[in-house]
Formats: structure tokens, C-alpha cells, sequence
């Protein structure tokens, strides 16, 4: 045998037993609440060219894509990501219709990290996409609808934090700093640096009131009333439409009856490059990482020839399966299993008592008695496999 | 925008709207049959190091495998098939069990076809494998699943035809022909070319009966007389032990009462290297190819450094939704899905009707009223969109 024809490769792994049952009873649980929005599932390959992820439009470094050649020489990729696949899918076959465009999805995506430390190279997500429509009933529907998919998964305790890009972009815009230290910025109130923005705005021809709020942006977290604050700042139009729009998909919010789970978050940037407004992560105990992310993208459709406003988010399963093992949420399975025994002498007797139980909705394993199964008590059997019942049909030994 | 981001590389496809419910129906139904049987989720990675595929172990010539590197330079490969990951995983984490390995999966499969002709290059297989399990109960009772299996998804005109390629290998045995000439022979059988086996085995020293025997196998296909008519025509004592077998399967089948949904096919040959005993094919109308591939590959798992007996199969769930779809069996979403318009004026009341709706199971999709809606009827609306009831919630326009 072959040294390490046991191992999977790096940063890919098996999942079996109670992790991939619980798993699937997320998975499961939060597909439910994805219909009963009317979304609708799509699957895309799991490779497609380059170009739909390239860097004009993907979000992951083309270093970190797993690549391979198709015969004709074309370059394809495994998806990092599903939101530009649903993006091409959307405008190849829905941009015809004259109303919103609502999908889901359930796969895995393939990120090659530079630095792995630990990190899922495979990773399932589940993710949603709202197409067509700009207005905040779209931005609060969707977070509507993460808000039901996690307390319907079973987790209790979560945040989901709401940014807004254009309020970023409205200010740095009134700025008017250069590219360069538009980006330095953002990514110094995304790391919530406020020293480093300090630093870099000194001496920079800004009016005080302005770098003020830079300053402060990445502590701009909490309430509602980080919106009003942040409204008293500003008179810039742009900035404060930008918070009007964040208001507005509160107040919807709160139609929903799930304002309580969310949290505003001014100094959040997304760090994808196409977001463009709206922008929201969830939170939770016992994962560093976010368990969703998603915010609105009214400018990646266009690189598919059909322009149209959208918003989107994944939800990480194996993140939010971790941390709910973590929180010790418990993800029973309903399934009522038995295990049926059987000897030569009761293998007919103990098919029909499986295939009956089988009827009435309960899982059925047979299995043939052996000597060392003598070894362990039913009680022992059941609590080992998850079993709920042991059934004896054997004749000839133990009865 | 570049010419070809709107299409998917050659052989993979996207899959939505009608086609995508109704796979996930039959993945469904069918996942559920699984379960019952006590089979357990497993997933593996969508690649895995060559060896575990390369031609020691797999069936897909190394050169229709997708191949990469990862940065120790090791060769990956996308799964062309399930079986040897379903084995490497069993040889790793359940080997210490002393009993049968129940496993089930739902995924994709890469296979770069050469010969292309519109052959799918990621295909959606659903499988399962029963290890540790030697007898010809294991053998009945997964065949008992995929009948069950093809019922449940709402197949009602299929086969599964069932072989045993141990019966073969005992004749080839006998006859002691040469390596190449057992090939070829396998071959000439499995491609049901009687008179090819006449020439191959023209002036070949060989017992008259036998070479008879050898003509008539690609014709020996039907009901369970075709073991009795075999058994007659040999002594060979292996190789009535292997038709003993395919009884005794039969004979276990008759307790599940699901004799009707099988034949005997004694000149069935998998062509797949690692099957070495019982095989079997699903077959229906509207479907050239199997939409089921199983059997038995007891010599498998000693390539992971465990041997042990296992038997499994696959269901190409996209050739068995392409049969129903032309035979036209019906395949229905039991979603009660609405529709609910609104404007601006009636808009938190259509979230929360939408909201109680979901509440009570149904699914409901919120849409803003437009112009353009006024064009088509509720009833239109409904008949294009998959709903059972459109709502109007609106106080501006249309009541």
C-alpha cells in the first residue's frame, strides 16, 4: 500500500458520522426557510473558466484559484465562490423576465490559501441571490431571511452587523483624497485602526469635521442610534442617503419583528471588491470567522452583459456547525433508527419486520448476529450507534 | 464584456428551474430510501490525491481524469467516482468495527471524457456501499434499495438486470485460456457478440461443452430459468457455485417481494476492474445507458490496507430524471407556493401576510407591483411561475 493513499490532501477533509448528520440537518433545516421565500435552487459546475472569476470580477486572488486545462487550452477554475457563477446563470437565462429573480444554492467552493493555517480549502456554502431588485425591501428580505435561516438551524445567540459602503465611499468622496489613500483608509477603518487613520489623514487638506468622522467611523457600532450620530456628523447628501438607506431597511426590519438581531456597523467593509451598498455579516460564539457574509453587488451583472441591482449572502455551514457543537446547541435527528438482529434461522422473519418498520417511517439496519456481538448489552449497541431500539429476531442464539 | 463568460466549459452545464426541483425531488426520495435501510451520510472531497483514482485502483484511464497540482506539487484529481474515496474513507475511520459499514453519499463525479459526444463531464451520482457484509444477504438487500430507491423517486417500467462475474472467471478458469484471450473473450461476451466468441474460439483446445457454453452465455438473459439452464450445461463446480449465488440473492429478493423488478443477464460484464462478483444494471425506457451501476468489489479495500467484502452502486440521478422526464412521469413539488404582490402603500402588510403564510408551510414570495405586471393574468402569472395562488395585498392600483 501506498504511503498516503489513506490522506486527503491538505485543507480537505472527510466528513462522516455525527458531524455529516448533523451537517445535513442544518443544511436541511435552512433550505426550508430559503423555498418558503421563494427562492428557487440553481447548481452551476464546479469549474468554469477563468475569466468568470478572474480578477476583473472574482474576489480571490488569482494565486490562491485552483487551476487545470481543459483540451482545447482553456483555463478553468474550481469556484472559489458561487456568486459570479450565479451572476453568468442569472444573465444568460432570467434576464428576460420583467420581475425580481430569487436563487439559491448549496455547494462547495474551492479557495487554494496562501497562508493555510488551519483553513478549509473546500468549504460548503449556502447562499442565496436576490436579482433585480434595488430597493430596501430587497436589502431587509434578505437579512429577514438569514435571521430565520440561523434561529431555524437551532442557534440562539448571533448578530447579524450591517455596514454600508456607499456611506464610506460618500466621505471619501467629499475627501476628495487620491485612489491610494482611499484604499489605505478603508482599510484601516476595516481593521477598526482609528490611530492609523489619524495618522494618515494628518496634514492631508480635509475639513476637521470630516477627519473627525473618519476617526471615529471604526467605533461607529451598536444601535440605531450610531445612524443618528453619524447623520449629526455629516452634511455631506450622499453620506446621509447612504444612512437613510440603512434606516429604511431597519424600519423593514422591524415589520419582520427581527430587528433585535441586528446591529449597525459603519466601519464595515466588506474587502470584496463587489459590494456596493448594504453590506451585513453574522456573528456567533465559538467562531472567529463570520458564519454569513453578504451584502449588495448592483454592479457585477454588468460584467455579464446584463446590468441589474442584486443582493446575495452565504452562510458558511461548517463554521456555524462548529459553533453550534461549540455552544453545545444539540442537532438531533428525528429518525426513529432500529437495528434489527437475525440469525440463519430468522433472516426471512427479520427482512419483513425491517421492510415493515421501514412502512411506518422508521430506519431499519439488519444485522447478523455474530459471536462478538455477544460482547455488548443493547443498551450499549444503541447509545455506540444511535440506535433508538434493538430488535432480536434470532432463534438459535440469544433470545 | 468577453465573448464566452456567459458559457459553462464543454460537458458541464447549469442546472435550474424545473429540471433542478425536480433532481432535488428524486435526490430527496431516493435519500430518504437510503436512510430507512441505515445507510449514513458520508462526504469526501471533491479531489483527492491521483493514487487513490490512478490505475491500480480506479476504472477511469488516467487520461480522462482532471488533473492539478497542489503546491508540494502532488498530483490532485477531481473524483471521477466515488467508490475508491467511499473505500479509502472506510479503510481509515471504521475498520476497528466489528460489524457492517453502511454509507451513502450525494455528489458530483469528473470525468473528461475523450470521446465527447455530448457525454456529461460532471454527472450528480447517488450511491451506496454495504462493507464488511460477505454474503448474499448483503448482495439482496442492496439490490432491494435501488428498487426501492426507483419506486420512491416514482419509476414504475425498470429492470435491474443481475450478473455475476465470478461465473465467468470459473469458465475462463476451466477452459484455461491465456490472460489476453480471457480478456478478449470478456470482451466479445459483454458486447453480446456470439459469433466473435465462435472465431476467438476456433481451434482453441477447449471441451466441446464449454465452447458452447461460451457462445451461449451473451444470450443467457432472462427470468431465473437461465441459472438452471447453465447449471445444466457444466460441471465446472466453481462456476455452479457462482449460479448458487445469484440464486440464493434471488431467493432473498422473493422475501423482500422484489423478484418482478429483476433479471439474469449472465453475459453482463462491468468492465470496471475492481467488481468481482455479483454486478448489476438498472435499466428503463429513455435512457441508452444504466441509470444504476453496482456490484460487488471484495478485493477493493486491501488497496487501503483493509481488506474486507463490500458491495455498492451508483444511481446517475441526471439519466434517471432525463427516462422520467421522457416518459413522462410526472415529478411534483408538494410546495404550496404564493405569490403575494403589494405597493407602496400595502407593503408591510404583504410582509406580514407573506410571513404568516410561511408560518403555516407555504411558501410565499413578495413582488412589488409594477407596470408591467398588468400584462399577464393571476392566472397566467401562476401557470409561468410554478405558483398555486397569487395575493393581492395593493391599495394603489388594481384591487
Amino acid at each position: 500500500m501506498k504511503e498516503n493513499l489513506l490522506h486527503t490532501p491538505d485543507g480537505v477533509r472527510d466528513i462522516y458520522g455525527t458531524e455529516c448528520e448533523q451537517k445535513h440537518i442544518l443544511e436541511n433545516r435552512m433550505h426550508k426557510v430559503l423555498n418558503s421565500y421563494g427562492y428557487r435552487d440553481i447548481e452551476t459546475p464546479a469549474f468554469e473558466y477563468f475569466d468568470v472569476f478572474g480578477h476583473e470580477i472574482g474576489t480571490t486572488p488569482s494565486r490562491e484559484l485552483y487551476k487545470f486545462f481543459d483540451r482545447e487550452g482553456s483555463t478553468l477554475v474550481l469556484r472559489p465562490d458561487f456568486t459570479p457563477s450565479i451572476a453568468r446563470a442569472s444573465s444568460k437565462y432570467f434576464m428576460e423576465e420583467n420581475h425580481p429573480i430569487r436563487l439559491c444554492y448549496l455547494g462547495n467552493t474551492y479557495v487554494n490559501y496562501l497562508d493555510y493555517l488551519g483553513r478549509m480549502k473546500e468549504s460548503t456554502q449556502m447562499g442565496a441571490e436576490l436579482i433585480g431588485d434595488p430597493g430596501p425591501e430587497a436589502d431587509a428580505e434578505v437579512i429577514a431571511m438569514v435571521i430565520e435561516m440561523l434561529l431555524s438551524a437551532g442557534l440562539k445567540e448571533f448578530q447579524i452587523s450591517v455596514g454600508q459602503e456607499l456611506f464610506f465611499d460618500a466621505l471619501a468622496g467629499e475627501a476628495a483624497l487620491n485612489p491610494e489613500d482611499t484604499e489605505t483608509l478603508r482599510e484601516l477603518i476595516r481593521n477598526k485602526n482609528s490611530f492609523g487613520v489619524e495618522k494618515l489623514l494628518k496634514g492631508k487638506n480635509i475639513a476637521p469635521e470630516l477627519r473627525q468622522l473618519f476617526v471615529q467611523i471604526p467605533s461607529m457600532f451598536g444601535g440605531e442610534e450610531i445612524i443618528e450620530k453619524a447623520e449629526e456628523m455629516t452634511d455631506c447628501e450622499e453620506a446621509r442617503a447612504a444612512l437613510e438607506r440603512l434606516r429604511d431597511v431597519l424600519r423593514i426590519l422591524e415589520v419582520y419583528g427581527l430587528e433585535q438581531y441586528v446591529s449597525i456597523d459603519l466601519g464595515m467593509m466588506s474587502g470584496f471588491m463587489y459590494y456596493t451598498g448594504i453590506i451585513f455579516r453574522g456573528y456567533t460564539y465559538g467562531s472567529g470567522d463570520a458564519i454569513i457574509k453578504g451584502g449588495r453587488y448592483d454592479e457585477l451583472l454588468k460584467n455579464f452583459g446584463k446590468p441589474s441591482p442584486a443582493i446575495g449572502f452565504v452562510v458558511v455551514i461548517n463554521s456555524l456547525l462548529h459553533a453550534m457543537n461549540r455552544q453545545q446547541v444539540p442537532i438531533v435527528s428525528e429518525a426513529d433508527r432500529k437495528l434489527v438482529f437475525y440469525d440463519d434461522q430468522s433472516r426471512d422473519e427479520a427482512i419483513r419486520t425491517a421492510m415493515n418498520l421501514r412502512k411506518q417511517g422508521s430506519d431499519a439496519e439488519l444485522r447478523k448476529v455474530e459471536a462478538a456481538d455477544f460482547s455488548k448489552t443493547d443498551a450499549q449497541i444503541c447509545q455506540e450507534g444511535g440506535y433508538r431500539d434493538v430488535i432480536h429476531t434470532e432463534r438459535g442464539q440469544k433470545t
